[in-house]
């Protein structure tokens, strides 16, 4: 051993129950995956597994578009890719703003020197079929609409059916960040009529973070392909990065995250192993019992309509008197469990119980309940929390 | 198994001897890295891991420059990280032609509406300090220099030092592309007064592709920090990025990818601990071998001077009546050996040996030339190619 290695501390991750808004706990055969022998990024096997990639993303997107992939980097990547080879200089958008991410986009919006039209709503409450009607007629020059499928900063589930019905009549692109309902909830691109949709891996795909899935019609990639001034971005011009995905082409442009590629391959295996339907009702299913555990200790959610809320991120309101990091901290240290901290405005109002693709089981919803019981009988606070493993068990049994 | 599972492809990818221009070979420590348990992005375990990384970065590219981390992107995210938060529309920047990616920088440059003054040099040449000197003088309201350390389009191995000590005397930000020599060859950014420099994870640290390396001085960030205009992109902002990894900080600007990171981090233990000296003379004495044993079997490098070829990839001649698609193809497909082919204006005429990081070992020296000799003799090629293997050994033993 050289001297310099005496003082390297050597990598020992701690096994965590991950309840947070991401990342989510990751299969055996995913890490088996990122461990396997890395390929130069332009060998034919590489470029197989590129394909399969491509074909496995358009199922779970349920979209026949071309512009399928996974963009190299994580999902704030993602957004920044649809968005900043869509908008250009001067262009107005209409987004929707009830959370963090809708913030986000705006911010990036501007950015490109484009006006954003906001449509607020108070956080945690969904923008409406009728909202945005009437942005689209304040605002008849937009050219697309922006909006949070899953929003996670404070769990609201946006619905995007009929509003993509609208947008279509209206000419208008519809632009939807799905980062945290990907793979964990119904998401329909082509008979939903998205035009460009991004997401992360390290949610409900449940492989660790650092690529993100992004698809973009064929009259979303018109646009990009005529647009009137350059792509600011060259590392996520998606002209070039279309020349190295698309199949006979495979022109160079970066070199593709091999290991990462690796996982996401495997964690889609395991999504449509499972099948899509029967996915996304375990997420509703283990949410269920979750909040009827949750409602039996005596907590509130902090969206009460089980329709407006994600079934993979439940919000939780944090009452008077129970000490927020305190409790987050104890449920890491006594118990490893991580669940997710409010966010901005919600800092310190809400918790955010993930049950995101492979945390989203039944043991983990039980094991959490049993922990948040011990954590709060130890901290002394008042109240009965014995009810909610069985009231959690008996959504199971029912 | 379900209907679905049965025509879903398994991912097992070959083992590659890598030793074209990255990926290079992983160590079995970095593989296991990758496959240990994720933890979340703001974890305490996970903000050590964070610390350390950048402990380790700025003790491999010899600085004490605080804004030292790992890009959520590939080296090219490194490269539009370190541009697009240091140049300002309207700005004037001297940039480096003589291969690929000194194109690839005025490109992104240009992007950013700011203009580019190249110094142009025929593919494979160096950039000399009396050219440097010269554009300075042609363009006295030049914000920069910009040079590729190692051209990997070419194998040229560019001079800094002197060069950085003029653009400090000018007041010139010097922007240095080290994607290919970090950890393979000497690199001092404070020594040589560099103010960004940017790398990729792939080469010579023998870390999967997916994360970007990147070090700016004290003076580029002020720079940053004092933009008359915003920075264009919201992912590769430095000053949202730098609340995230700055410790104490930690404010949530996107998730780290997790396993790419422990990865790196493990690659850099392993850099560490062999010693960043004797880590370069391993790369040049086996490029050494490799050289002698190309020459003796009647080849010739395209860079002839050594002292200004890159040791982790090396830069060969394709005579005349030797094909070169398909020298590449029997390597890959009979030997599992990956090299790599000439690119742009090289296509066809130039072999790119890379010997990076774990790549970079006597026994793939030795088991590449002899598999190139036999690949010659089955292809008929005229010629006496026997000398190879005795020429490099005779290097290793002397």
């Amino acid at each position: 051993m050289s001297p310099a290695s005496s003082s390297l501390h050597p990598l020992s991750p701690p096994r965590r129950l991950l309840m947070g808004p991401g990342p989510s706990n990751i299969h055996p055969r995913v890490y088996r995956a990122l461990g396997m022998d890395v390929v130069g990024h332009l060998d034919p096997e590489f470029l197989a597994v590129m394909d399969r990639i491509q074909d496995r993303l358009r199922q779970v997107f349920q979209t026949e578009n071309p512009m399928t992939i996974s963009v190299s980097g994580t999902g704030s990547a993602g957004m920044e890719a649809a968005l900043v080879n869509l908008i250009e200089e001067g262009e107005e958008y209409i987004v929707g703003m009830n959370g963090v991410f809708g913030m986000r986009m705006s911010e990036v919006i501007r950015r490109r020197g484009a006006t954003v039209h906001p449509i607020e709503k108070e956080w945690g409450e969904i923008i409406t079929l009728e909202e945005v009607q009437k942005a689209i007629e304040d605002h008849p020059k937009s050219s697309g609409l922006c909006l949070v499928h899953a929003e996670t900063s404070t769990g609201a589930h946006q619905p995007l059916e009929e509003i993509g019905r609208l947008t279509q009549e209206r000419d208008l692109l519809f632009i939807v960040d799905a980062v945290t309902s990907f793979a964990g909830a119904e998401l329909k691109i082509d008979d939903w009529s998205i035009d460009a949709c991004y997401s992360g891996t390290q949610k409900c795909l449940s492989c660790p973070p650092g690529l993100a899935p992004l698809t973009l019609s064929p009259r979303a990639m018109e646009k990009v392909r005529n647009r009137k001034s350059p792509i600011d971005s060259w590392y996520l011009d998606l002209t070039l990065i279309d020349n190295y995905w698309a199949e006979g082409k495979r022109a160079y442009h970066h070199t593709a995250p091999i290991s990462m590629n690796y996982a996401i391959h495997e964690a889609l295996a395991l999504v449509l192993e499972e099948g899509l339907e029967q996915r996304f009702e375990r997420h509703r299913l283990n949410s269920k019992a979750m909040v009827s555990g949750l409602e039996a200790m005596g907590f509130s959610m902090s969206i009460s309509d089980a329709s407006q809320r994600l079934p993979m991120l439940n919000p939780v309101s944090i009452p008077e008197g129970i000490p927020d990091a305190e409790v987050r901290k104890r449920l890491l240290e006594q118990f490893n469990i991580e669940i997710g901290a409010g966010l901005g405005a919600f800092s310190g109002k809400i918790w955010r119980i993930g049950l995101m693709g492979e945390s989203s089981k039944q043991e983990h919803v039980i094991f959490f309940l049993a922990a948040l019981e011990s954590v709060l009988n130890d901290l002394k606070i008042q109240g009965d929390f014995s009810g909610g493993v069985s009231a959690a068990n008996s959504v199971y049994s029912s």
